[in-house]
């Protein structure tokens, strides 16, 4: 019966969906109609952790009695009837850096290997409220301070797409539970790209809100100006799902509380025709194409890739055209002036730096004594550059509905690479997976990376999408279009 | 004629008003009945200012002819019927680091001694909106960075009250000109007491607005998150006459975005009736004692004078408790590092320091230099601690109207003294003169100093009121209380 609806929905897609490769919103029609068990979805996931584990690294902690406990408890919601929303039963992934009560939370760090939380970060405490399922903690990059995944104290997470190379980061576990069919969607963060990275170099979806959408209570920091917690999941829809769930006001985080509502996110039937966006030939829909900014140093491939994107947004009727970001490349040192001094703060605050000096991974180390070294006024300047950037990506977003560039400028490195090579020029992994998402942190702007394609060596390319502020439900019906014209590309590894 | 009303209504004043002594409420009811001129009355403070401005270098600049012409037109306006409001024709002093088009604005500094701005900053806009009258540019402590107005490029600011005296500061001349009858009422600024410091060493009314109730676009700024712009005048009514018109919101001012509107501020009658509050046995005015931070080294005679302002609070049916401020003392370091952060960053910014560094007065320099030391994880640990001590404030400001306090614990230091003693300790001016204003730059909440006694040599003592966010209404409501139940208190010295 599930087999059977499955072929009828995803005939075009090149690879049959099995149960484990669920949607949320097919999850969520399958338990409404019986057709499927939480309790039988939650321990088909454990049996594949027990399996891939290994040899992803994608999950730090698993929380099974709880998971199973509770998809008992929804099962027995649907059996009486219906379930609590779109949410009810579905298996989640949390990030180790986002606070779970009464289960450990490392942040990966050596010395909160035995930290455990009284209290659920927020976004936690909201998905369990919508009836979701955790599964357990994500494996992560040191204190969510790097961008892939490789951990000196838990191990590196890998790729599933190619086990020998880098899965991205910070929120690489997330990343990989998802691809790998650990879990139905996961929990990251995004500081510097975060969410998008792992998400691109893995083939997911995933989701940065506008700065303020979701609140960081219980969340620990980075940068707290260029934090975000944000959705990782299968497709466009499921990302929407979650995002309505997790958005909304909270005192404990001042710059929530100036947000407008997400208006009927959260129920899958309105949701779908709001982010089935009409666009007319008097009214198209416009992107803008910042070539200088988002188009520097990015490999052939992904370029090709994300010019292929355009064409068949073309196809469909938009107009692409390019735009002008003239302040964006003067952000690039101030943003890391800011979140390298925003770091050092709050492990200074926290009282782990220089505490525990000795105890973090060297490249943490060295950032947050560099943090160290930056003085306010260059604090205080860098603030007035992020002014300026974020009015020229807005001067643009008032003439198109959305930015497209790459997520980022390469496919997935090897593991231990700390080097690559971009038409022939020499940059540092790190630079090259954060410098295209940070201006979306940087401005506190919404932005998306959706899979636009994949290499002939099988990896693939993320599509990065940037909206207005506060205009989430326009990027995602943005980038549902694209997803809806290609449904070849929601692929799963071999494992 | 004049005189004659007056005496009438003043009669139980120590000293009978003249002209130059008029309130803007009984100018403007002067002026309203044609039995003044203000072509007369801006005349008349033209020849004090060229009596007396040698001796008290109050002004820097004066806009004689300017200032005769707007006179005339606003004399035109009253013979034709009416005025434009309460400050038509009404005689205003400007501190010279608020931009005046085509005067010449130094900021007290010497490398600007030529700088002639091409706009009006947006309260002077305001001010000549409503038909105020600009007599010219008032002496100030070089960049208001120091509280002296001991200006190295300008000569010092003296206090009318005793010339071997200093004025206090950073807006010395503009307290000056209006406790020596040299215009109506002036405009100052306050980062750390600037307007109610020297308000209160030259017994007249100084209120630091919220942050964000008036704009600072076109005021020079000294430390963004702490600047203010806020009136000088004769009266409670006057300074609120002058916040009604210098009030409101300013896209170039992101600060002044989140006001709330005043109420009918420019109507003389309603304003009086607004700020005539009424308590009632049930529910009376409340005002916080906070003794341990507020009363810690504090001169005896300024001591006393509080104290009896307390007493004379609840003749008339106050209820004065003591109150707690937790974490008071905790800001003053981070009070202290943020601004000095701020201010070198705004130096470095505008291209002056490290550049004009020879031209800068010994303090300002010193300073500038600190704030070049301060790094930037300080700087946030600081923001952090700010929310802590506003908590504080609001939490007691729940409980009662207004805090009750000492502008400054001294009376006014004799020029070129740099240190002072306390109740046999030793402090340096600066510390003693603005660490009991700087909570309300820290917190952003609005503070009134009023004249509330003279020492038997004297001097004046400022009576300081802090209220809620947003509330001057209120507080400037208490503060007329007061100023009603003691009509002595409104003195000229003898120049």
């Amino acid at each position: 019966m599930i087999e059977k609806m499955l072929v009828d929905q995803r005939s075009a897609g090149d690879s049959k969906t099995q149960a484990e490769s669920f949607s949320i919103e097919e999850l969520s029609a399958l338990y409404s109609r019986k057709e499927l068990s939480p309790v039988d979805q939650v321990t088909r996931f454990f049996e594949r952790i027990s399996q891939l584990n290994v040899q992803l690294n994608a999950y730090l902690t698993v929380t099974r009695e709880q998971a199973i406990s509770a998809a008992r408890s929804s099962e027995h919601r649907f059996g009486r009837g219906a379930g609590r929303g779109p949410l009810d039963g579905v298996p989640i992934a949390i990030k180790d850096n986002i606070w779970t009560q009464g289960v450990r939370t490392t942040a990966g760090s050596k010395f909160l290997a035995d930290f455990i939380p009284q209290t659920d970060a927020r976004v936690v405490e909201r998905l369990r409220r919508a009836g979701a399922i955790i599964l357990g903690k994500t494996n992560l990059h040191e204190f969510a301070y790097g961008v892939t995944s490789e951990n000196p104290h838990y191990g590196a997470v890998r790729n599933p797409w190619d086990t020998s190379r880098i899965a991205g980061g910070s929120s690489g576990g997330s990343a990989v539970a998802v691809a790998a069919g650990l879990c139905a969607a996961a929990l990251g963060t995004d500081t510097g790209g975060s969410v998008r990275i792992p998400s691109a170099l893995c083939g997911v979806v995933g989701l940065k809100p506008t700065f303020g959408r979701v609140s960081c209570c219980g969340t620990v920091p980075l940068a707290p100006s260029f934090d975000h917690v944000g959705p990782i999941a299968r497709t466009v829809g499921d990302v929407a799902l979650l995002l309505g769930v997790m958005a909304g006001r909270d005192a404990a985080d001042a710059a929530t509380l100036a947000q407008p509502r997400l208006r009927s996110f959260g129920n899958i039937r309105e949701l779908s025709s709001r982010l089935r966006l009409r666009f007319t030939k008097r009214h198209p829909l416009r992107l803008g194409w910042p070539r200088e900014y988002f188009f520097d140093r990015v490999a052939n491939g992904v370029r090709r890739s994300i010019e292929a994107a355009a064409r068949s947004f073309e196809e469909i009727g938009a107009i692409v055209e390019e735009v002008s970001l003239p302040h964006a490349f003067d952000g690039d040192e101030p943003s890391t002036t800011m979140a390298l001094a925003e770091a050092t703060h709050v492990h200074r605050a926290a009282g782990w730096f220089p505490q525990h000096e000795a105890d973090y991974g060297e490249d943490v180390r060295t950032r947050l004594k560099m943090g160290d070294e930056i003085c306010a006024a260059a604090y205080l300047a860098a603030v007035e550059v992020r002014k300026r950037v974020r009015a020229d990506f807005e001067t643009v977003l008032e003439k198109v509905d959305a930015i497209i560039a790459p997520t980022v400028p390469i496919t997935a490195p090897r593991l231990g690479e700390a080097k690559i090579e971009i038409g022939g020029a020499e940059e540092t992994v790190r630079s090259a997976l954060i410098r295209l998402n940070r201006p979306g942190n940087f401005t506190g702007l919404p932005a998306i990376s959706i899979p636009c394609g994949w290499t002939r060596g099988g990896l693939p390319i993320g599509l990065q999408l940037l909206g207005r502020a506060w205009q989430e439900e326009r990027l995602l019906g943005i980038a549902r279009l694209f997803e809806e014209a290609h449904p070849q590309l929601r692929r799963r590894p071999k494992l």
